[in-house]
């Protein structure tokens, strides 16, 4: 039966929030163990053994730093809970930056991975989610970050998301192949030559078919990933906001706008953050969910799901399984591998 | 009394269309001169003058080897026009890689200007457009492309927008000074140091800020710029078709869509590409507009009409006179300026 190991803090609601969206995760028959301030948090159902962890680091300015000189931090305990097997996969309530440092050091990559990236699902309405990556945990990627990446996501795609042969695809500045930076025009060149290995890449996609149920996975550096999500969060807001403006132009308008709301709200919640439970961090030993912010109870039981299944359906071991038979795994080196968090800077 | 060279290539509804923009914007009193096929183009108003110029390369592969070997093409005759003041803007009907390749190598870079930029004023429902470039002229930006494209944008947009003091942000992955790229936090502290010079420099902001009235222009490379726009289009088309969708889904919702439909039909014309007219090619010796190849008359009217409005209001001038103040011009070379539109791969 697999663990999780939930870290209460970076929750704009506060550990409480954490706490309840963990009771009802419980409550569907998952193991948790919760890092948190214990009294903070009510009563929770059987399935949920409460750590006691007051200190927070979710709002540090250097997460690495603090992640280094705060061993009782709750993220801290919450990894190392992970490392040492005690729980099988980690979420954390809402500090990106936090948890992919303490990921990094405590749960440490795996085997064969360059970097660990950030991958979020998201959520289009009347269709599948599509799930990008990096949206955040590497600023820059040098080509063969991004050919992992794409592995990765694939793998991750089937086992957790359960699609059958995700397309994958390359974000870039046109669908050609010599389209995009340098690097990018390597990057298609290999994933092109890894069709053979169970890598279903379809090529280039623009910004605009992130959205149109082209492709199941796009690709693409921190950087980039970071505007791109976060630009769909301003149009999506904006132009969700201009309608209800709108709703208030004349009598005609605001009585149809009553009569839409229904339909309205089944839009909204079909876009509705809380439903993907957040972003995933792909390429450490084990999975790590990290929730958004301002998500509340039903956002943290539905990232504390979605880990629970990416254990079950043995997701870790099938990236792996994927990156060695596309020969995407990085070759072992003489020196130590480095492996600290400083490597990272997280831009979410 | 100034006069804007037409290419009537590149048009999806063929060049009849342009013409007939041409033939609206000539009677505000705009004088053109129209290169295309003159068999196609009916009877135009007075004002217009057409050169027949039939071959179009606005679906030329290589745009820069198009412009050297075809000097009979329409863009390349419209913009030789300019380049002996027989016209003093360029409009584009609607290929970016020919109107951009066309204008380096005729109308030729501004002095001191590095590279030229696409700049695309965004339409934001119930607020003032904003200006983000470069969106496509320039996959790859140096800091110094970047801290001209700030300037640029802040002229056009005092000039031709008529925004006072706009407010000029830098798209990044988060707001602080030292989030992004090492080249974008050294533009950041290169534009920190001018405010002084009359630039209105507000720092950093997200992809999420780039529609919520935060800023009046965004800069960002070339890459980012066209991953940002298409994000932008692909989000508000998918938005738009889901909500007319959801009319069908009850009774309910399908009278509500009616009765609401007036007020969707304003939010569509606000956020209507066609209004701003097209993209504005800033850092040639002439102001150039890209109109969207999609566009109908009334778009290649409206912009022939912003053409026709940055003339006289001496954009060019004025961005120069902005560049100078903020010692952001380019120092002259020993060697002969290297202006070969072989340099530049338009991304859009």
């Amino acid at each position: 039966m697999p663990k999780v190991a939930v870290d209460a803090g970076g929750a704009d609601l506060g550990p409480a929030e954490v706490a309840a969206g963990a009771g009802l995760a419980a409550q569907r028959g998952i193991e948790i163990l919760l890092f948190g301030p214990a009294d903070e948090m009510a009563a929770l159902p059987a399935g949920v053994e409460v750590v006691d962890a007051p200190i927070s680091i979710a709002k540090a300015a250097d997460p690495a730093f603090a992640v280094r000189s705060t061993p009782e931090a709750s993220i801290v305990q919450a990894t190392r809970a992970v490392a040492k097997g005690r729980a099988q996969a980690l979420v954390s309530g809402g500090s990106t930056g936090s948890a992919l440092a303490a990921g990094l050091f405590n749960i440490r990559r795996d085997r064969g991975i360059y970097r660990p990236a950030l991958a979020l699902p998201l959520p289009i309405p009347g269709a599948r989610p599509v799930l990008l990556l990096d949206v955040g945990a590497n600023v820059a990627c040098r080509p063969e970050h991004l050919v992992q990446f794409a592995h990765m996501g694939s793998a991750f795609c089937q086992a957790v998301l359960g699609f059958d042969k995700p397309r994958v695809a390359l974000l870039s500045n046109g669908e050609e192949p010599g389209k995009g930076t340098p690097d990018l025009i390597a990057v298609h060149e290999q994933l092109m030559g890894q069709g053979g290995t169970g890598l279903n890449f379809i090529g280039n996609i623009e910004g605009t078919h992130i959205t149109s149920g082209m492709a199941d996975v796009v690709v693409m550096d921190g950087f980039t990933g970071n505007i791109t999500l976060k630009v769909i969060e301003g149009v999506s807001a904006r132009t969700m906001r201009a309608i209800d403006e709108l709703a208030l132009v004349s009598p005609r308008a605001r009585l149809g706008s009553r009569l839409f709301a229904p339909a309205m709200v089944a839009l909204r919640e079909e876009i509705d953050p809380e439903t993907p439970g957040g972003a995933y961090m792909l390429g450490l030993r084990q999975l790590g969910v990290v929730a958004h912010g301002r998500f509340t109870k039903r956002g943290f039981a539905r990232a504390i799901e979605v880990a629970a299944l990416g254990v079950r359906e043995d997701v870790i071991a099938r990236t792996r399984a994927a990156l060695e038979a596309a020969g995407a795994l990085r070759k072992p080196t003489r020196s130590t591998q480095a492996n600290l968090p400083s490597e990272h800077a997280a831009t979410v």
